[in-house]
C-alpha cells in the first residue's frame, strides 16, 4: 500500500483556470471564492491524521442554485469538486486529493423550520449539530445523533458519513432520522429524495442511498429530520473492570437482561489516562482498573431509571467489576461526558496515530479486543481502544510512540489489514460511523466481493458520469 | 388511464418453451415446476383487488443457488420473472403482468438462527412473519413490524414493500430492522449487501436500496434482522369521537405531550360497522360516534404505563372525545386487535373497492381526511378511512357500492389522482407501506419529477439490464 501521508499518485487536474475562477466568482460573488495559500492550507486538511492536499480554489455558495451552477461548470470542464462541511471527518472524505475545487457548505447554515406539531425540522446542511440540538431542545424535542465533534461538525457531514455517537445504541444513527433530502447531483440537477413522512414505500430509497455516500453521489443542501420527545431524566454510571474482556462481555448481558441503555461506552485505561493529561477531568483510577464502562439510561421517570440502574449493576457485578460509581451531579455528568468526548483528541495530542472504526456484533467485542491486542503484539504497536460498546463499535487508535517512520509505514498497513480481516470474520465491517473516505478505501475488498464493489461503482457512475464529485473516495 | 382490470398492453413474452421448462425442472426438481391451469390461476393473483394475470409457469426453488440458475436462464432468454412471497400484497407487486415465470419463495422457510446474545436473527425470506414473531418471543425478544396480514405474509414480501403495521409508530418499519441481506441479482450473481452490525458506514447502503424495491432489483433470499427486548406490559384504550377531524387532531397532540404510544390507530365508524358484520367482535357504538382511536402503550412497568394512559386520556378529553374505554382483559385486547386487523378484509367482502395507502405528516391528517371526503363528494364515491394515524398513514378504501362500471372506471382514476395530489401538497406521498407495484405506478409522477424518476430507472437498468425481474412495476 502506498504511504498515505504522501499525495495521491492520481492526476492532479490543475484545471481551475483564470476563466473558471471568473465564472465561479460570477456564481458565488467575489468574496466567496478564495484561493490564497493560507486558505488553501486550512481547507486542505480535516481531522484525519496529518494529511494535507491543497485545493486550487475554495467556493462558498449560499444555496442549491449556486451549487447547481458550480457543478454544471465543473462537470463541463471535468474539474474535481470536493464537498466540505466543518472538516471534522476522520476518514479524509473532505480532502481534495486531486486539487480542484473545495465546495464549502459553511454558508448553508439556516435552521429553516422546527415543526413541533409533526416532530420534524428542516435545516440547511451547514448547520452545526450542537446548534440544532440546542434549538430543538428549547422546544422540548430531541435530535439524538451526537458525534464527539458535535460542537463543531455540520449536519451535512453527519449525513455524508452516517455519523453515530453514544446515543446511537438506543436511538439509532443519523440515517434513522432522515426523512427527505434536497440534493444537487453532479450534473447540476436538483432533486428531492423522498417525502416529509415517517413511512414511505414510494419508489427506491434514494434518501438512504445518499446517507453515508460520503459526498460522492451528490451534495445534500437541505434535509428534513425526524425529532422525538426529549427525555427529561438521565442517570449516568461509571464502572471499572479488572479485565477489558469482562467489561465487553458485560455489555451484551445488559441487553439480554431486557434493558436498552441510552449510552454504553467502553474506555481502556490508557484512554482515560490520556484524557486526564489532556483535560482537567479526574477519574478515580485504581491500579487494577484495566477498563471502564460508562453507561447512561434515560427516560421520563426517575424511579424506573433507578430500577434499571440496579439491574445493570447486578449484571456488572456478575462480570467481576469493581465498585459501580454514579455521577451525583449535573457537573459530574458533564465532566464524564467531556472526558469521553475528548479521548480522540487526547490520543492525537500524545503521538502520531491511526484511528480505525471497527464494528462487530456486540457479543463479539471481547474477541475483537483480544484479537486487536494480539495483532498489535505481532507488529509491535500499542493500541488504545474505546468507543460505542453497546453497538459493537470499537475505535482502535494505533499509536506510533517510538516506532521509526520506516517501521510505522511498513507495519501499519499490515496490522490494519489483519484487524479488518478479523472484523469481517466476526460478521462485522471496517467502518461503523467514520466512513471509508480516502484512508480506508484500499481495504474495501476485505468486506466486499468484486461484484459487490462493481455494483457500487455502477451507482457512482450513474450519478456522476464524469467522476467529478469527490473522486478517489470510498473505492480504490 | 387504462382500465386496470384489463391485462397490460405490454408484450406478453410467451417464451417459456418446452426446452426452458426442462431446464427449470433440471434446476429445481420435477415437482417444484408447475404449470397446470389451477396453479397458474392461484399464482396469478394476490390480495390486490380482483386482478388476475396468469403466469406461464411457477417455480419453487429451495435456495439462492437455484434462484441464481433460474435468473441466469431467464436473463439469457429475456423471460420475465416475477418474485412472489405469500401473495398478500395490496399493490399488485407479485402479479406476473407479462406472463413468464413466477418465482415463489415458499420453500425458503427456515429460521436459520436466533442469536439472543446479539439480538439478531438470520432467516430465509419465505418465513411467515408470525412464525418469526413467535420464535423470537419464545426467547424474550421482539420483532416489531406487524402488517395486518402477519399470520400469512412472508418476511420477503415485507422487505420488498417495506411493510409497517401498527407498531411502526414507536418501533419503525421493516427497513429499520434489516442489517444485511443475501440477494440474487437479475444476472444471477449472489451478493450480501452489508454486515451483521448495528452501525455501518462502509460503502453505499445497498441494504436500504433493496428494501422497498418491490422485487425489481434482486431477490432477497436471506436476511439478518435486528431484534429488541420484548416489552412485558401493554395497555390498550379505545376512544370514540364525535368528529373524525378532532380524532385526527388528538393524534399529534399526544406526541407533543411527550408520549410515544406503541400503536395509534384510527378507524372511521364505517370501518367498525363493516368489521362487526364480518366478525363476531362487538364494539359499543353510540349514534354520535363518528370515529375511534385505538391507542396502545407498552413497556416493562405497569405504573408508568397507567400514568401514560392518564396523560393520553387528558389529551383525548381536550379534543372532545366520548368516554375513554380500557381493554380490561387479554381477551378484550385480542378482540380489539382482531377487529382492527380485519378492516381491510371486511371492506373487501362488502363491495368492489380500491384501497389507497396515503401518508402525510401526522398533523396534516385532519386536512387529508377532510380533503378525501370532499373529493369523494365531487366524484360521487364513498370512502372508508382507517389506518396508522400515529404515522400519518391513512388507508383510504374507496367503495364502488352502487356506482355503474362505466362511472367507476371513469371517475375512480380522477378521484385517486386528486387524493394523491392532496397528499403531495401536504408534503406526503402516495404509498406509506403497501408499495407502488402495478396499480399505483401511473401516479408516480405526482410525487417525483422526471429527473427523479429517470434516476430511479437508471438504478433499475444498472441492476437489471435486460429488464427481466418484475418488469412493469413501480414505473409507468
Amino acid at each position: 500500500m502506498e504511504n498515505l501521508q504522501q499525495r495521491s499518485s492520481g492526476t492532479s487536474y490543475n484545471m481551475v483556470t483564470k476563466e473558471i475562477l471568473e465564472k465561479l466568482r460570477f456564481i458565488c460573488g467575489e468574496k466567496f471564492v478564495v484561493n490564497d495559500d493560507e486558505s488553501c492550507t486550512i481547507y486542505g486538511s480535516d481531522e484525519t491524521e496529518d494529511l494535507l492536499f491543497k485545493p486550487e480554489v475554495i467556493v462558498k455558495p449560499s444555496d442549491a442554485n449556486e451549487i447547481s451552477a458550480i457543478l454544471k461548470l465543473a462537470n463541463t470542464h471535468f474539474i474535481p469538486v470536493t464537498p466540505r462541511g466543518a472538516g471534522t471527518g476522520l476518514s479524509g472524505g473532505a480532502l481534495p486529493v486531486h486539487g480542484g475545487i473545495i465546495l464549502s457548505t459553511e454558508r448553508l447554515n439556516k435552521i429553516i423550520d422546527i415543526d413541533d406539531k409533526n416532530l420534524q425540522c428542516t435545516v440547511e446542511t451547514g448547520v452545526i449539530n450542537q446548534h440544532l440540538r440546542d434549538a430543538v431542545e428549547a422546544k422540548g424535542l430531541f435530535y439524538p445523533p451526537d458525534p464527539a465533534s458535535r460542537g463543531s461538525c455540520f449536519i451535512g457531514g453527519n449525513l455524508a458519513e452516517c455519523s453515530g455517537g453514544p446515543k446511537a445504541v438506543k436511538y439509532g444513527v443519523t440515517k434513522d432520522y432522515v426523512l427527505n433530502c434536497e440534493v444537487v447531483l453532479p450534473t447540476g440537477e436538483i432533486i428531492w429524495t423522498g417525502a416529509n413522512v415517517l413511512k414511505n414505500s414510494t419508489g427506491y430509497n434514494l434518501t438512504q442511498l445518499m446517507i453515508g455516500s460520503e459526498g460522492t453521489l451528490g451534495i445534500i443542501t437541505k434535509v428534513v429530520l425526524k425529532l422525538i420527545p426529549l427525555p427529561t431524566e438521565t442517570l449516568l454510571m461509571l464502572i471499572p473492570f479488572r479485565s477489558a474482556e469482562k467489561a465487553c462481555e458485560a455489555v451484551s448481558a445488559v441487553f439480554r437482561a431486557g434493558i436498552t441503555p441510552s449510552a454504553m461506552e467502553f474506555m481502556e485505561r490508557d484512554a482515560i489516562e490520556f484524557v486526564m493529561k489532556f483535560t482537567d477531568v479526574k477519574v478515580p483510577l485504581k491500579e487494577d482498573h484495566i477498563a471502564h464502562l460508562l453507561i447512561e439510561v434515560d427516560g421520563n421517570n426517575k424511579d424506573v431509571l433507578f430500577k434499571d440502574c440496579e439491574k445493570i449493576s447486578e449484571v456488572m457485578y456478575q462480570h467481576d467489576c469493581d465498585e459501580v460509581m454514579f455521577a451525583e451531579s449535573a457537573q459530574q455528568k458533564a465532566d464524564l461526558w467531556r472526558a469521553r468526548r475528548a479521548v480522540g483528541e487526547a490520543v492525537k495530542s500524545h503521538s502520531v496515530y491511526k484511528e480505525e472504526d471497527t464494528v462487530v456484533p456486540r457479543a463479539s467485542l471481547p474477541l475483537l479486543l483480544a484479537g486487536v491486542k494480539k495483532i498489535g503484539d505481532k507488529y509491535g504497536f500499542r493500541s488504545v481502544c474505546y468507543g460505542h460498546a453497546g453497538d459493537g463499535n470499537l475505535h482502535v487508535n494505533i499509536i506510533k510512540d517510538g516506532m521509526t517512520d520506516e517501521e510505522w509505514n511498513r507495519k501499519l498497513p499490515l496490522g490494519i489489514q489483519e484487524i479488518f480481516e478479523l472484523c469481517v470474520s466476526l460478521n462485522g465491517t471496517i467502518s461503523g460511523e467514520h466512513g471509508i473516505g480516502w484512508v480506508q478505501k484500499n481495504y474495501m475488498s476485505i468486506r466486499f466481493s468484486e461484484g459487490e464493489i462493481a455494483l457500487q461503482k455502477g451507482i457512482k457512475k450513474l450519478f456522476d458520469p464524469n467522476n467529478i464529485l469527490n473522486p478517489s473516495k470510498i473505492f480504490a
